[in-house]
């Protein structure tokens, strides 16, 4: 066997054990019996020990120096496996050992801190990551600067003077749509009720069903915070439920579907190979946000919306179609990021990223960070924070080592902005349809222009090849001011 | 540190992957959506393959050269390490892979023939399976008989030489008891009416927790064929329900409960070592047919499960506990093991036993398999079999290569009878407590005298141990003799 096939068919196996683990991480959040934590964590550790050691084998090193790719899967197999031995070569042993144990001890003082409200329970544990991801950054950087070594890891080739320059360009526009709409102080609708639990699930299971999720390949199960698990033939997804508020469940649901069903329609040609995955952070979250707002939260595809509800559970508080296309995508300012509307989003992010790059610049320490957080959501939002779970606390994130990973969820909104502005001038007519719950011709275009990929372009490629141009926030921010000008008749 | 504990160390890791491969196996019974198969066929083989390679590893043989056991601990995981790598080292990668992958797939196959009655879609992989489990066996034998090699892997040091003689005494005091209960002409009682399904999987979760199954580490699904997964502390249950027969639901339940409660009572200085399982296979069933059988189908107990069922479904058609208590120990010649009496289950098994001999030995085709079974049943049972998943195709086993397996289940109904035998003398009135549901008394004495040892003893010591002499079929056939008397007034 050649050299490439070995090192391809090297790589599958590891492939193989991740798929493993990951299905292991989805056993504990789902179906875990309460006392089997200790030794679930023994396993997960065991599991990503053989891991690590196959990703910086030398007999991987040996192979890429032997290994002549041909074919363009080929080629880009031997990019990606090169990609992932680099950085597992970079990082010791032992920083990687110090980084699990630190992050596992200092996500359990996040919770504990976080239900306290109290921030200088986290503090020491959050300073110790921090140091510990400035070493780790240190190694990976491509360009000195470390911020850049962090982002890398989540949305490859990205930097931090980048990320920089978009959030220049967007913050006036959305201070700006902020302010244009709390000067309206139009009536807000309210949601009234109590929704049947199973009702929610079964009307998840349709609203998957319409997205061309395939529960051949995959399952819904609820969990305390949903997420999409998996890939290729086996791609799981998560829900909540709250019978005040049937959004929770219905528009997580799809959010995770949009996850899912990038994963499982990557060419079946990449199946168990490096390319058989979404390619970035960036990428996929453009695919939940797309399914979730530019389709979920249409004025169309909620008319499906507000009748199916209307099936499911009756009557409710709402009067008619508009009211409650406005009550989907009601503005409001709120503390808690996983809650906010599409104007505030990404002011969220914004706050994080941009405390987020001080801190690990040592330009801010650890035990500023509340005051630091609570002014710029201040001068933001405009109100203040009363208790630090609202606040500093709420993100498990920084306690889990994320750091360059909060960027990635802007990026995923602009990269859905370029990609519904190119959908929507490659078919007349696209959300005609939406009205009776047909997603098909949005489903089919993502399908084709960047599902069926998988990992095979790179980010900004792939971007270009969908839309015909280079990346930029324009798309998004006319969207956003197109959608919320009409809603609230600005 | 020392070699020993380096060495002890290194097979905990082994065995925390195979602890994630066991759970991967769960939820391919349990959750896994239907289209996952192959995938997931490929994840077995690539953990199984990781699994085999650190089993056999030379550090292994090294450090077994190196190290000096000192404790009985010690001594006990240096034993049972050093016969798993003496195992590991005969079986090529390739093989085991292979073996892991074929396997996963005939299983699959052989739900589907089983589906469809139709034994030829199954054949050609329980073909591969046989000549996989062939080369296994011929590299594992210790008298150079193949089945010896196969059943060592479920029951060490028992040959198949030893399984002939112990069925030759047995089989004409079952076929005459059978025959007496059968002259009698009893009138039968017999269970009509629809059983809720929901209400049976509550009253099943009731009688685990009678059974002292700990639901903190453990839970329980519905599946087509129930099983015990899992060890320490994740120990998973599975049942099935019929709408008309709730005793199919509640005894399954009660069995694997057997299973699982020796896992769960093993003593935690053992968690994570090769100490820390059930020793053997004829030891695991004892357990469970003690609860099921001794247990569970015992006057007293139905005393119980009478009120508790009609507490549960209202009142059914059965008049008095005495005509329930004939009802759940009814015997009738029925098709299929896992529904069989006490009477009727081991001449099923010696039925099994007697066609993989052959089978192995090749004295006997994969294509003949179907007429042979159909011969040998109308032999010992007197009826035709009309369509094979009543016959050859109704035991998942043979497609996932347990050839030497089933014999194990009537050691464990003859290490039951060993074990109860000594119980009843031990504890004065043993029974009476299970009128009102109280079986710790019994659950109790096997937690001390079997459970909590795990693997510390092997099967014969252990046995000896609890009971004071060596194993023999005479108290599980008198027990049968007794029981069965009185109930059919022989």
């Amino acid at each position: 066997m050649d050299a490439i096939d070995q090192l391809i068919n090297y790589n599958r196996t590891t492939g193989l054990l991740q798929s493993v683990a990951g299905r292991n991480a989805w056993d504990q959040e789902t179906m875990m019996p309460s006392k089997s934590g200790n030794s679930r964590a023994m396993e997960m550790g065991a599991l990503e020990e053989v891991i690590h050691e196959r990703k910086k084998n030398s007999k991987v090193g040996k192979l890429l120096e032997e290994a002549k790719p041909k074919t363009t899967f080929q080629k880009r197999a031997y990019t990606l496996i090169k990609r992932d031995f680099d950085r597992a070569v970079a990082i010791p042993s032992k920083l990687a050992s110090n980084l699990a144990a630190t992050t596992s001890l200092a996500q359990m003082a996040w919770q504990k801190a976080r239900q306290n409200n109290n921030f200088s329970e986290f503090s020491p544990h959050l300073k110790k990551v921090i140091d510990l991801k400035r070493e780790e950054a240190s190694l990976l950087s491509p360009s000195g600067d470390l911020y850049d070594g962090l982002i890398n890891d989540y949305e490859f080739g990205t930097t931090k003077n980048e990320i920089v320059s978009i959030f220049a360009d967007m913050k006036p526009r959305l201070l700006d749509l902020r302010q244009r709409i709390s000067e309206k102080k139009l009536s807000k609708p309210v949601l009234k009720g109590d929704f049947d639990s199973q009702k929610q699930l079964k009307l998840a299971h349709e609203i998957a069903k319409t997205f061309s999720y395939d529960f051949n390949r995959g399952r819904i199960d609820t969990v305390t915070h949903p997420f999409c698990s998996g890939g290729g033939d086996d791609v799981r997804i998560t829900t909540r439920v709250d019978s005040k508020d049937p959004f929770n469940c219905l528009y997580s649901t799809i959010h995770e579907v949009g996850h899912a069903c990038y994963e499982q329609n990557v060419s079946s040609d990449f199946l168990h190979s490096p390319l058989g995955s979404g390619v970035s952070l960036g990428i996929h979250e453009s695919q939940s946000r797309i399914f979730e707002n530019q389709i979920g939260r249409s004025r169309q595809f909620t008319k499906w919306l507000f009748k199916k509800m209307k099936n499911y559970f009756g009557e409710f508080d709402i009067n008619d179609e508009e009211e409650f296309y406005r009550l989907v995508n009601k503005v409001e300012t709120g503390f808690i990021r996983t809650e906010a509307d599409e104007v505030h989003y990404n002011l969220h992010i914004m706050l994080r990223f941009e405390l987020e790059v001080e801190v690990i610049a040592r330009n801010l320490e650890v035990p500023d960070l509340p005051e630091a957080w609570n002014t710029k959501f201040k001068d933001y939002f405009g109100r203040d924070i009363e208790k630090s779970s609202d606040g500093i606390l709420q993100d498990v994130h920084w306690s889990i080592g994320a750091f360059g990973y909060f960027p990635t969820y802007t990026l995923g909104n602009l990269n859905a902005g370029c990609l519904f502005e190119k959908m929507r001038k490659d078919i007349p007519r696209l959300e005609d349809q939406f009205e009776i719950g047909d997603v098909t011709l949005a489903t089919t275009w993502l399908t084709e222009n960047i599902h069926k990929h998988g990992s095979l372009y790179e980010p900004a490629d792939l971007i270009k090849k969908a839309t015909g141009k280079n990346f930029t926030p324009e798309p998004f921010l006319n969207y956003l001011d197109e959608k919320f000008s009409d809603l609230y008749e600005l």
